[in-house]
């Protein structure tokens, strides 16, 4: 059953002793390293991908653990047999510090009701930047921080705006606006380079839109630049703003849902 | 003996069992605060400040918790009683979401070798910028990774540096510099309001300095603007920079020396 056990430095345990001593330097400072991941009838989704970000991750901040991309591997599959996994929301975690610690949880697959891909999701703006932007690391407060004002306004997501006001990215998600038959995005550089992202713009090709490397400004998403807009996650696929700080966006969303079925469509091949 | 129980929640727990779940939300995204302090003769340094600036933290970040500073107060003083304890380093943590936990710690006392002192220590520079200059939280990657690089160097500290080219404080300390009869170091709104750093400047203003609220920039300090340099923090009291990323400052250094004592004496005063 899914979240019995977890994996804990290649060991099978108890879930509930999947715990870390509050006095680890490591702990403290949040010098750790994620993955969020998805399982569907019973094979984790593009998990290659995902152990090579987390590698990235794990380089970018210099954490250094002796836990090869096969380790790992085995260990998520020795998870799913021992829980006898078929479906579920998968997160591998990585402590640095003098005492490297691996964990692999799972819990019940996050989704979504189907009415935030048709209505879409609101959604409101927070001013800061990301430390490492393209890594998946512990130091996550702003992240925190973001969400729960989302959750105050009743929304659904908070996108991250830079100091030169450009909206970058969501606390969980990647994020996108659309202009004719135009994409909009950041940079690779500068935000976190989301598997769901790959895909996002490899649907978004097919579908014959033209891809433009730029992030929108928040002046120009308030001022109804862009027609639509949405995030995508590991979790979310391609998910439609319904509204960005109360400004509604237009809909219905065909091309948003096209990129979403491609994506989903995609999972279970690699 | 320090170092064999701790206190969860108001209860006297084992140190080893002083853990937390790493699925826990709080954990994963470092929706935590703290306090470091010292115990001498039995007593906790300035306690009330350092219980003042945790709810500072708390209130900083938006971390409700139901602990009360006279509950937190006495579980210190509980583990004091229940380890015997005579001199230590106290930590006190609480991490927020839907399921508040305090913790309060303690390890061998922190202290540094006289030579320390007497020669100075090396620092180096760091570019970034804490998300919550006035709180401390678990969003400490930017310290772990400073701290790092500057052990690296085999350096002590590093200096941290924004934006516009300013030297703020240290990623563990608070930072001054000493030109002719001034002592220069960073506003009150934009660095963490150390204990010490209080302390630091009435003993400053005792030995006839003038305080100048003005952060001294990195450029000014490369080119030996000023004279001498010192960090300050709880553990240290005021420790003198041998050198900044390379370049060294004049010694001896009588005032600042006389700022660590100063600082000390007021241990046991409050």
């Amino acid at each position: 059953m899914v979240g019995e056990h977890a994996i804990h430095n290649m060991k099978v345990i108890l879930l509930k002793d999947a715990v870390v001593p509050i006095t680890l330097r490591a702990v403290q400072f949040g010098f750790s390293t994620y993955e969020a991941l998805r399982i569907i009838e019973g094979k984790v989704v593009h998990l290659d991908d995902h152990l090579n970000r987390l590698e990235h991750s794990c380089k970018g901040i210099g954490l250094v653990h002796p836990f090869s991309q096969e380790e790992i591997e085995r260990a998520v599959y020795q998870l799913i047999e021992v829980d006898e996994i078929e479906r579920a929301s998968l997160r591998i975690q990585i402590y640095g510090g003098d005492e490297p610690q691996l964990f692999v949880t799972a819990t019940t697959i996050l989704s979504y009701p189907e009415s935030y891909y048709t209505k879409g999701v609101g959604a409101i703006s927070y001013h800061g930047e990301r430390l490492f932007p393209s890594c998946k690391t512990g130091n996550l407060l702003l992240n925190y921080l973001a969400v729960e004002e989302a959750k105050r306004q009743t929304c659904f997501e908070a996108l991250l705006v830079d100091r030169t006001g450009r909206v970058l990215e969501g606390t969980r998600s990647n994020f996108f606006a659309l202009k004719e038959n135009s994409l909009y995005t950041a940079a690779d550089d500068e935000v976190l380079l989301g598997i769901t992202r790959d895909r996002v713009l490899k649907a978004a090709s097919l579908l014959g839109l033209s891809i433009v490397y730029e992030a929108p400004t928040l002046s120009d998403l308030a001022s109804g630049v862009y027609e639509q807009a949405f995030i995508s996650a590991t979790s979310m696929a391609a998910m439609p703003l319904a509204s960005l700080d109360g400004r509604p966006f237009n809909d219905p969303f065909p091309k948003i849902l096209a990129i979403r079925d491609l994506v989903r469509g995609w999972e279970l091949q690699d």
